[in-house]
């Protein structure tokens, strides 16, 4: 199995729903730092699982929908716990991991539909 | 010269006024990763620089006003922008980095007063 | 897949019993730095895996047990030797990486019973 | 399911072959971290996974054939696009990771024949 | 002082010319990890250093003229070695760092003339 | 100003006296990740500040007294805390900074005599 997995970043505000997340309640922020990882048994003939440029563009639009934005204020989000496991759904392209601060990280994987 | 460096984050939402900030003027967030670096000419008769564990705590009192919030509604940021080189400085016990993604981050560099 | 990873280290001392370990059979020490990783097929109503806090909180308490020891004296550990592969299995929570040093690490990943 | 993993780097050149390289069909050159994982269902009598030091002089060794050199020039290479992806497969013990700049890797992972 | 960091890497080929560089004397290549650092003793009342964007960018377009490039073949370092101390003084906008692999790094600091 | 920084790392054991220490008191051990940086105003006719292969190598050679060694037995630090910043201090070349664990590291920085 090979695969290749490319980073980048985004800075967001939001809140969470419930007493479970304490502090986190109120409005604050994060950045998260996402690595997204893309599968495939075999290279082509070029000897790639895909084109590293084209997937770093692809991560970096697919970001840029929520960079700089406040979550809670998000359409696609409206009665929905932004997260980081509920995140890294949403990105998700094969396995996505987000990194929201030195000490705590969380990730989804599962194959594309 | 002797140096102590010790490290905690934080996670908050705020907002930035003036156009060279761009799309940061909306409501975003950030968690910052803070570097605090003590310096002292000598170090005492126990061997070191101060008490790292009080450092780290002090570090993490300083940090637990801001920490969860939206800098924007605080009574203390009123009126002035929460950049990372103004936060650097209110933060600041001597050398004060804070990283706020993995491409950029800023720092305060004073002698205590 | 989901799962949620929290990060906390300790750090103590430990000689290793057989001639594979060549120097490191002297007693000598290690800052282990702990991964512990959650995994869960879904997540609840709140979105998540489990609560961050409380994670790191139950991963700080039990490491708590071993740090600033000499594993060499504790009970627990009375004739075997406490590699970082035995103390990955040893953490365990479902996927535990211990990083020994920069260019060393050991993992121990099962479903718990 | 136990791991171990050692790093080691290597710098050398190369250059691609194929539209969708763009710029990096030119000569150019990357240092690669390599991260060689080792994974058995049981430790031995010693504890370990097998011996970390042997393993990472083997890894050295491995590396060392190509560390410093123009990957365009050695012969077993001839006709072979050595992207990260390729790379990793050849130098491949269980599971390895190349780390080719801070913001894209690549992996292989297969049983040992 | 204030300081500001922006980061950004390029992936080169190069050789270097003298007995001290042993290997190195053979065409490979290195990814550089680019640190460079802006200092100023106010931040202006935007609470800035300067715009961290534009810094990022204007940091791309320097490393832009080297990267994918074999710099032995480049006009600009005919006749010199462009050793990662060399690079770093080139590339210097107040102070730069170069890291070359994850155990060696130079650094160039110099006020702008 | 130009420097070079190499960086390695040892695996000790010790004990510190002095309440301040709480239970660091207690013989425990720690993973020293070392970074030596050496500064010069100009670099040599070969463009470098020294020989990085040197350097790293006089680094191991000087680490490799200490590695996997009880600090505590070591004449050489009879009667001595060996804290973190005592350690740069003795180990220093130049700068010495040495990490500890992830949120805590300490530096010792003097011209050579």
């Amino acid at each position: 199995m090979y695969s290749v997995t490319v980073s980048h970043h985004l800075m967001v505000a939001h809140s969470l729903v419930g007493a479970v997340f304490g502090p986190a309640q109120r409005l604050h922020g994060a950045t998260f730092v996402v690595e997204a990882e893309l599968r495939r048994e075999t290279i082509d003939a070029a000897g790639i699982v895909c084109d590293i440029g084209r997937a770093l563009d692809l991560l970096k639009v697919v970001l840029g929908d929520l960079d700089y934005h406040n979550l809670d204020e998000l359409v696609e989000f409206r009665g929905r716990n932004t997260t980081t496991e509920f995140l890294a759904a949403e990105i998700h392209r094969l396995r996505v991991v987000l990194r929201e601060n030195p000490v705590a990280w969380a990730a989804y994987d599962a194959p594309l539909g």
